[in-house]
């Protein structure tokens, strides 16, 4: 690998100054600025690199699809990463603009400097850096770029359904997030699914006076608080019909994994300023986390919220859930299951189905383990951590679901590269060591032996 | 009784436009308007009437006080109202101006025409009439209005509890509210207290993702349903411990008369578009209202409120209840029992006192009841229905319970009066019935046998 380390050391300043040039162009799907632009630049850049490369509408942000297949009889990876950022506002939390990539001690400071602009851009300069050294790529390379990960993923399902044959990987790898607090590099290999929905429960057609009507015309609140009631439990078991049918514990494997992922719980809870977690002794932060899920209030509302007291009695109240679902749950299931559970407790309540993701695992004794952790102790000098399942949630199920390959992830950000949030930022030492992993997680992958390439499914789920 | 009645009937067209000209003065105690004024126009007008009569000072609005004392063997009747308004607004919804009092099909239409200016100057109209045909009262009789009643009254229990010796009286009798829905006059004993609070729970000191701390880190949304599920079960039982000690089923008296109040829930359903009441065959409609207790979620506001979803675990959660009491049940124990219990249940929430208000009820065996129903009776040519107690709540303990005195509400104002709604209202024809029956009242209560007639008690409680 020395070589290409070698090229990619020479090439540090010019690396840099090119991310920064990719930093300047925003691409907010939310607010539709900059998608075109952005989606052209990396046309242009993969098409100069040999790709045959695409953009591919979509009802919203087109998908950019390059595809080239230098080694036949080596691995096909899909090379998974979203050229759209997320709104900068608050703007004046900002230290530098969030469209002016400043350098400040050792990082890089700007809206998608680490998701994921900076990250899928250490990806494409591996590819780069292989063919500027070796003239070829060492394995198959499709590169899919979505322009709506910000805005939830709408349109992927539908396009990896129709697009299965341009498709055609055996595995799929993203760079995004943020590599483990302690700074340990990691492998993901799942997340947990989620669907969201709101209840909305009426009573009279006016709000009615207390005294001449409580406990005699239905309350909204109250209907609401004993429905939520017959949910979930005071101990935190969800108590919908037949909620537990798919959901497993995890393998003496997966236990194993989970027993070496760092966790602070005392600082963490410091930092939030709480005195306990809800993490019982026989299910650790860790497992209470990946392989259990989860209903979340996210919003309740209904009533009076001024100052004082009102003796008011409600007409109406919401409230909004999400579900986090683990591996053999399913979206449609838990839909069913709730809203079912709803028309049995309160049938007068309506229920409103809003977003819904799968989860995606893929297993920790996958062939494509072995090289993806090779190649990161060669570029970062550590091994990485192995992380069965996330919290939140991605569309991995795309890939793992609907194409049926294995999907993992392996983050370059720094820890607190503020995602999502003001003053976003990347290490420019973990940005250099991606643009190394990716190159070497490709070499590592080409030199596989063919007898430990597992077969491609024929068959996918559909 | 006929030369009152036909004093009364001959100053008609004088007594409305009296009324008039005392309801285009505004006299808003929660805006601070005009109250000054209209407190010195009671106090001259009843200083004219012959009455010792003083503004009381108190640290709100000052209270009216007048009292004339010309049979020394009769009872001492102290007649209760209050001088202020409720604000007008919204004005736009007034046909004409809340303070420019104007008749329409037989109404009077200006804010305070039934609430309560119109019905205490119907009660001092019957004085003057008595005092202009007869030269002197039937009976004893202390005149109290209050400036504060529609601000919560924060102050009249301060007053009398300081002010025993000049509230000398046997019973008070308080024209205020609507007759019954089906036009009927009545006689009201009693009313429900009530208790407002607040309960605030905190979750971490900011608001969470809910993929990475759902289930783990506290929910204050998810702590507050769950202690409110122990608040009140689903079949509407109050489940606060030792909450029914006090609570005391209906005597066989009582029952018998809540059973000939009218009451049409299916039109009441109708109107309010509700397809059901929570009211059980063994608690029917009035028995449920007046008593038994409720506990009413008056608002509850936590975490997201926009369109669609939101993943977010929410920080903090706040809900606000009212509790109505029953006879016997006393603001101090239900905020105690309230307030154990949440300690119990949920020792993190804090728990905010609001306002308190103790239920007063009078008996309806007093010997009183004989000659008010004789007055109403004559004056209105219909027997009155009795009412035990009123789902809502009044200060009426401050007679009953600091003094000692029974406590009778005679309203004279139409149904449809709208108090506290755009287009107050008074039927005129209900105003003059209205001097009338309190000209019978004082006649009959004169004319009580002394026998009859209880002693006062000597030493009532603090």
């Amino acid at each position: 690998m020395q070589p290409i380390f070698d090229y990619i050391d020479n090439n540090r300043r010019l690396f840099i100054d090119r991310l920064i040039d990719y930093l300047r162009h925003p691409s907010i799907s939310a607010h539709g600025i900059g998608m075109d632009q952005v989606a052209d630049y990396l046309l242009t850049w993969l098409t100069s690199l040999g790709f045959d490369a695409h953009l591919m509408p979509t009802p919203g942000w087109p998908l950019v699809l390059a595809r080239r297949f230098d080694q036949p009889a080596t691995p096909t990876v899909l090379l998974y990463g979203h050229y759209d950022v997320q709104p900068p506002e608050p703007l004046e939390e900002w230290i530098s603009p969030p469209f002016e990539p400043t350098i400040r001690n050792g990082r890089l400071y700007a809206r998608g400097a680490g998701d994921n602009k900076g990250q899928h851009f250490a990806q494409i300069l591996a590819l780069e850096s292989l063919l500027a050294v070796h003239g070829r790529l060492p394995c198959n390379v499709i590169v899919l770029l979505e322009g709506e990960e910000e805005v939830g993923s709408p349109h992927i399902a539908g396009f990896v359904r129709t697009h299965r044959d341009l498709l055609n990987a055996d595995l799929v790898v993203t760079s995004d997030g943020p590599v483990a607090e302690n700074g340990r590099p990691t492998i993901e290999f799942g997340v947990r699914g989620v669907v969201s929905f709101e209840l909305r429960a009426r009573g009279a057609k006016r709000d009615l006076h207390s005294g001449n009507f409580g406990g005699i015309a239905p309350n909204p609140l109250w209907t609401l608080v004993h429905l939520l009631g017959t949910m979930k439990n005071p101990r935190g078991d969800i108590t919908i019909d037949g909620f537990y049918d798919n959901v497993l514990p995890p393998t003496q494997l997966e236990r194993a994994v989970l027993a070496c992922l760092p966790v602070d719980e005392q600082a963490a809870k410091r930092d939030l300023e709480i005195d306990h977690f809800d993490v019982p002794p026989d299910r650790p932060y860790y497992e209470r986390l990946a392989f259990w899920p989860t209903l979340t209030i996210n919003g309740l509302h209904g009533g009076y919220s001024g100052s004082g007291s009102k003796t008011v009695l409600p007409h109406e109240a919401f409230v909004k859930c999400d579900i986090r679902l683990v591996e053999a749950q399913t979206v449609e299931e838990i839909f069913a299951k709730v809203e079912a559970h709803v028309r049995r407790h309160a049938p007068g309540v309506e229920f409103i189905r809003q977003g819904g993701m799968d989860p995606s695992k893929t297993p920790l004794d996958s062939p494509y383990v072995q090289p993806l952790r090779q190649a990161i102790l060669t570029a970062q000098g550590e091994e990485p951590l192995l992380v069965p399942a996330m919290g939140g949630s991605l569309p991995d199920y795309v890939f793992t679901k609907i194409l049926g390959i294995p999907d993992f992830t392996v983050p370059y950000a720094n820890a607190d590269e503020a995602n999502h949030a003001p003053n976003e930022n990347l290490e420019l030492d973990r940005f250099i060591r991606g643009i190394k992993t990716g190159a070497a997680m490709l070499t590592y992958l080409g030199q596989m032996q063919p007898s430990t390439v597992p077969a491609r499914a024929t068959d996918p789920s559909p």
